[in-house]
């Protein structure tokens, strides 16, 4: 099979480049395997080479493939060690996929004869296509998740707080295997169930309440999304008729994915469904994104994306409905994009309530 | 009291600048206390202005203080909402605190006779101090960190898997109200230990292991790190040995930080009693780091650091010895620098074998 670094150095031709610079950490661990390296510098010619510092050497050494590694001692820079061997080669035209500012301007002056250029989407359109073992750990990822949602299921009840929920919730999944969390777990009950990105308080739960659950695991540095949304005790007529609209809409965006199929269409099935049943105005993010290495990832579910979904893609499917002071429900699959169709790799019940 | 907003403005005219833009998730929370913000733009005169997409917006009106909060609807971009807002205010000379190089390109095309100033280092100023409110919840994180050891220190023993052990540790600490972790807890044994950052993965601890533990609570958003290294089961007199010369490298080490002191002249008490001990070649890495919101904060405790200490600094100090093939060792704290020394935040035996 090919490296992941010579299919990204098949794109060096098209994009008339000589190198690329690869900084992003989550980057690096895609292309060697090892995360906590510093930079890899990939020439047109000859070996990759992936510069780490000193607490990291030994490791990397051990298990970064592709490429070979360079120990950047103390006192040295690897961003200065980068530019010296992008002269020592004579590198003229050098893609980079994400830098600071500081760290660009630094590059531009000490590389003057040198076009430096953000190629940044290259990575992605390697990235946003999930291969066969991507997707195992992507796989596993998603049961663990899904057993983290049954424990919350379970362990939701009036009195608890809100990061106790959130600690049964990690525990369950990290017992099995889970590597961590995805992103910070949120457990936002009642009123804050409004905030979309509403983390996880004190707030004890009580009956009545709305309690948006979006976790996530972490399975080989893969990462998951999930969110039920679930009242506690009987759900008011209001509560379940918004938990209704978002499930048919989650349900037709579903099955409008598959390859080919612009990722705004894939939005505006959600969405006009939702603006059809007067809910508009509280639907206030995009439909999904991708996901894998990190949380957010190309390509981008909303209005007005460019992004067109392939094979291999993975995508979450959320829409949700926010209404300040009352509350908000949100229903997230994780799902993989196929030629006909999607496939769910999240699988787990559409409760409404419990208690 | 001064809003931190005001003190970062009383720099402008040291700095010649007419605003300054707050990029940085995390400085924005510390600016704001609202964490979900795109950007912020402070003009030298006039209100603050929070950017802020619609999926935070009403959580960000209801709780960011010392801005006014604007949105950024649906196909807008924050950025270029920030540039058009330096235009109408007519601003010269503005600083920032980290942007992406291509936001950074961008931005300087759109404000071709605008100087745009790396100046991060102005909210490092602010942000290395830590003030009481912040003390107060680093308290509340260390003690939170410690009762993860403790439940650490009563589980690992021979056949629980590293991944085990993190779940129990992280369970502890938010069942008793941790906000999460500070980062990916370390639970490294065996020849596994001599990797400074070796995660944790399914490997099975083994009787005469030795098991670094590194991990941190997190409460308000702020960070604690702490890290103790027990053998299962009686030490090697050579395991033993390291742990000795280690306890010794930080006490010392400790004894010598107080306001004034070089960051540099810290490191070299610790490096120069490990290498005295012939181990020189195996402390890999900086003795400590700053740490407040984020982990790795200035100052930084390391050979050839040009930081000096100050009250209200929070700082790590975390020597190691890592000898492949036999395994490693690390001991730390977090610390408090004040007048005429050093307190520890986190206060956890230093316990040298479990079982």
């Amino acid at each position: 099979m090919k490296s992941r670094v010579n299919t990204l150095k098949g794109f060096f031709e098209r994009e008339k480049l000589d190198g690329y610079i690869i900084a992003d950490d989550t980057n690096i661990l895609y292309f060697t395997g090892f995360l906590g390296g510093a930079r890899v510098l990939v020439p047109r010619e000859g070996e990759n080479v992936l510069y780490v510092y000193g607490v990291n050497y030994e490791e990397a050494k051990e298990t970064a493939r592709d490429c070979k590694v360079e120990l950047v001692k103390t006192g040295e820079d690897a961003d200065k060690k980068v530019a010296d061997e992008v002269e020592v080669l004579k590198l003229g035209r050098v893609g980079f996929d994400t830098l600071s500012a500081s760290v660009y301007l630094e590059l531009a002056k000490a590389l003057k004869g040198v076009e430096l250029k953000a190629k940044g989407k290259l990575v992605w359109e390697l990235r946003s296509v999930k291969d066969e073992t991507e997707l195992r750990h992507m796989r596993r990822a998603a049961e663990l998740t899904g057993e983290g949602m049954k424990a919350a299921f379970e362990v939701v009840r009036p009195g608890l707080r809100e990061h106790e929920v959130a600690a049964e919730i990690e525990y369950a999944m990290r017992r099995l295997g889970s590597w961590g969390i995805a992103f910070d777990t949120i457990v936002a009950s009642g009123v804050r169930s409004a905030y979309p990105h509403g983390g996880c308080t004190d707030r004890k739960i009580r009956k009545g309440d709305l309690v948006v659950l979006d976790i996530g695991a972490k399975y080989q540095n893969y990462r998951v999304d999930l969110t039920r949304t679930v009242t506690v005790g009987r759900p008011s007529s209001k509560q379940a008729r918004i938990h209704e609209v978002l499930r048919e809409a989650q349900e037709r965006a579903f099955q409008s994915i598959r390859a080919g199929v612009k990722a705004s269409d894939v939005d505006a099935v959600a969405r006009g469904l939702i603006e059809g049943e007067r809910y508009g105005e509280y639907f206030v993010h995009s439909l999904g994104h991708g996901i894998g290495l990190d949380i957010h990832e190309p390509p981008t579910l909303r209005p007005g994306s460019k992004d067109k979904l392939s094979v291999g893609n993975v995508v979450t499917v959320e829409p949700g409905i926010y209404i300040v002071k009352f509350g908000g429900v949100r229903i997230e699959d994780t799902v993989l994009v196929q030629e006909g169709g999607a496939e769910k790799l999240t699988k787990v019940s559409y409760v409404l309530s419990v208690r």
